[in-house]
């Protein structure tokens, strides 16, 4: 069976893993899109956006292990969009345009029901409104073998931290300080849920951090 | 005037500077010694302690930065020892023995007189009780130009932080979850404090980061 996984989710020094206030010209809150530069530069985020450019590197290499042997997708509803509430006239899908960069089906965690969207390039989200234990054994059974791969936001972290479900977290620390915002460890005990283990890797712009149980 | 400024604090991942339950065991709380291991290999550390041995590179580097043009030195009553309430027998002279690693005058904050102490190669402590503003005002007198560094614990270096008296801090990451302790960000907006420009700079065993007032 494969992992259950955070990968390239990119803090603050803060410990914020998104600004406050989301809203249509900012995806992950206030000053939120700083603490992902190191990502931005890559010659991965490039080639998602059908571009040639971007640097090789520690950065890179993390940025495209993230996306390796990835199954399935989980994400909240607030890394989905910015629209709370039902889903009005379902024009809203996602932040990718028609073709996002999960290639895999991915559930999203929300209230609301909304039938399955399909979208260029073997992305189909799936509305998922009976909790995330339900989005879990749907990713698992989808990623047939292959990792589930916790997308975030923070609040969908935590709550598959809490669960135990995350067997692996690589984090990227970024040498911003958000001063508000979702903080990842707030009232956490990683010790307590498991992690054991931390290994640094120092990148051109941001450190990795590669948690693991003990 | 010299600068304010913290240097050589260790952090761990999870934004803890020190663990819980200090005791004449545990100097730095439960687990604290961990996040200061990158500080035990420097040749400085090792210097410190009259041995040969320690490496060089950039952990030592910074080690080393953070002792230079220091003229005097803030630190909380928890840092200086375990000892709570009233001094006793005066028997305690901090947990460095004879010739601390100061050399120069050294203001503790502590709610309980007692008279300077003089030690071996210049350091004296001086126990001052009429609060941070005014340990800060006699440290920047006797650093004659120098700089002050606030050495810590974490309440020491908050209450400096809420007052907006530290110019720089060089804070240093570890690669360890403690799961509880005391936490150095929380509830404190490092940007509204004035904190606006973040180094980062990979070590052997940690990163460190340099943040400035913008």
């Amino acid at each position: 069976m494969g992992k259950v996984r955070v990968a390239g989710f990119s803090l603050s020094l803060d410990g914020y893993g998104a600004g406050l206030h989301q809203d249509l010209e900012n995806p992950i809150g206030v000053r939120g899109l700083e603490i992902m530069r190191w990502f931005f530069e890559t010659k991965v985020f490039q080639a998602m956006h059908g571009q040639s450019g971007g640097a090789a590197g520690v950065d890179n290499d993390f940025a495209s292990r993230a996306f390796e042997n990835v199954g399935a997708w989980i994400l909240g509803r607030n890394m989905f969009g910015p629209i709370r509430g039902t889903w009005g006239d379902e024009s809203w899908k996602g932040w990718w345009g028609d073709t996002p960069p999960y290639h895999t089906p991915v559930f999203v965690l929300t209230h609301y029901a909304r039938a399955p969207l399909v979208m260029n390039g073997g992305t189909t989200f799936y509305f998922v409104t009976d909790g995330l234990q339900s989005a879990l054994e749907q990713a698992r059974e989808a990623a047939n073998g292959k990792d589930v791969r916790i997308g975030g936001g923070v609040s969908t972290i935590r709550g598959y931290l809490r669960m135990g479900a995350i067997d692996e977290m690589h984090l990227v620390l970024s040498p911003v300080l958000l001063g508000e915002g979702e903080h990842l460890f707030g009232g956490l005990n990683l010790p307590q849920l498991g992690f054991g283990q931390v290994e640094a890797f120092p990148g051109e712009n941001a450190t990795h951090m590669v948690l693991k149980k003990s």
